[in-house]
């Protein structure tokens, strides 16, 4: 599986394809990070973005791509610039039929160092070591796109498990809201069974 | 002046064309909301709204867009898709190169009632009588992105002296700089200038 991991921002978008193997293996393919600038309009720093993250689906076409989740509350300034580069870059997967997945910043942490809480240096020490990389990648954004990407081929078959579960579980609904149904039916058409269960 | 006013949101995205005239003129030509399930995945979510947005760019052809600016604190809990959906409307705007404004919920409603903190139902029953509608629009969406729109087209002559006078401001500002830097060049080349202003 090849997945595409993003660490979604306007100032600075980390982007990494990682490949998965058998068990945990996994291989780095490519990192970078798109900058825009400040002092552009924030339409045309969506469009920057948007171009680059187009041409890294269309050149190394992953199989899934994996964001990091935002929440409101953490970094109120940046959030929404955030927030709206994830959501362009949501787009552009959907375009493509890309599965798109979310993963939260602890999800992340924990995955690649077992520490939800863990700190960016620690982030970028595992990164380094699980993909066995010459040197650390930086900046911090460009690791973290690394990150989302592994914590992703890891997570893969619990969240396949997890939607097989579901969607179990909805049939097994369907099929018991379809009985009632029928029940419901019969006991309409025989008038005088109803009525004698109420009495 | 062709203005397309969008209120952004996931499940429900108000959009409207004003055409606006002389003075304070101003003519609605089409009012829509695009609805998208809550169980549809993100990425298909926004997709839909690009789609419609994009019909809506290319059909009315406006030379702005006018986007309710979301903050992060109101609302925490769809702020988030709130600002998803309106980077993949300003997108659509940059590839079109169509400028882009945003405008917060207290400018719209200063514009149209004179109150910051108007109600909704006002809001929308001033929208009614501007833009002399034969019913109030509904949902409260639609009645948003209209205001949106005719908040724009008031704000335009206003908002294009001050992006004149930010020019002019950065012109001067460049002026002095270069100035500056002949005076400091001049003072250079002639070495003993320098230490006899020095002494």
């Amino acid at each position: 599986m090849r997945v595409m991991g993003v660490d979604p921002g306007l100032t600075r978008c980390g982007l990494s394809v990682i490949q998965s193997g058998k068990g945990r293996q996994v291989i780095a393919l490519d990192v970078d990070v798109v900058r825009t600038p400040a002092e552009q309009p924030l339409a045309h720093r969506l469009l920057s973005i948007s171009d680059a993250v187009e041409h890294w689906m269309d050149t190394h076409r992953p199989d899934v791509i994996a964001i990091e989740r935002v929440f409101a509350h953490q970094n109120a300034s940046t959030a929404m610039g955030t927030a709206q580069a994830a959501g362009v870059i949501a787009l552009a997967a959907a375009r493509r039929d890309i599965d798109v997945h979310f993963h939260t910043p602890s999800e992340v942490k924990a995955a690649v160092t077992g520490n939800g809480r863990a700190g960016k240096s620690q982030v970028t020490e595992m990164v380094t070591r699980i993909l066995t990389l010459q040197q650390k990648p930086t900046p911090a954004d460009a690791a973290d796109a690394l990150a989302l990407a592994i914590c992703h081929c890891w997570r893969a078959p619990m969240i396949a498990r997890m939607a097989e579960a579901e969607a179990m579980a909805e049939a097994q609904r369907r099929k018991y809201q379809a009985t009632l149904k029928a029940a419901k039916t019969e006991a309409k058409s025989v008038p005088g069974r109803m009525s004698r269960s109420a009495t």
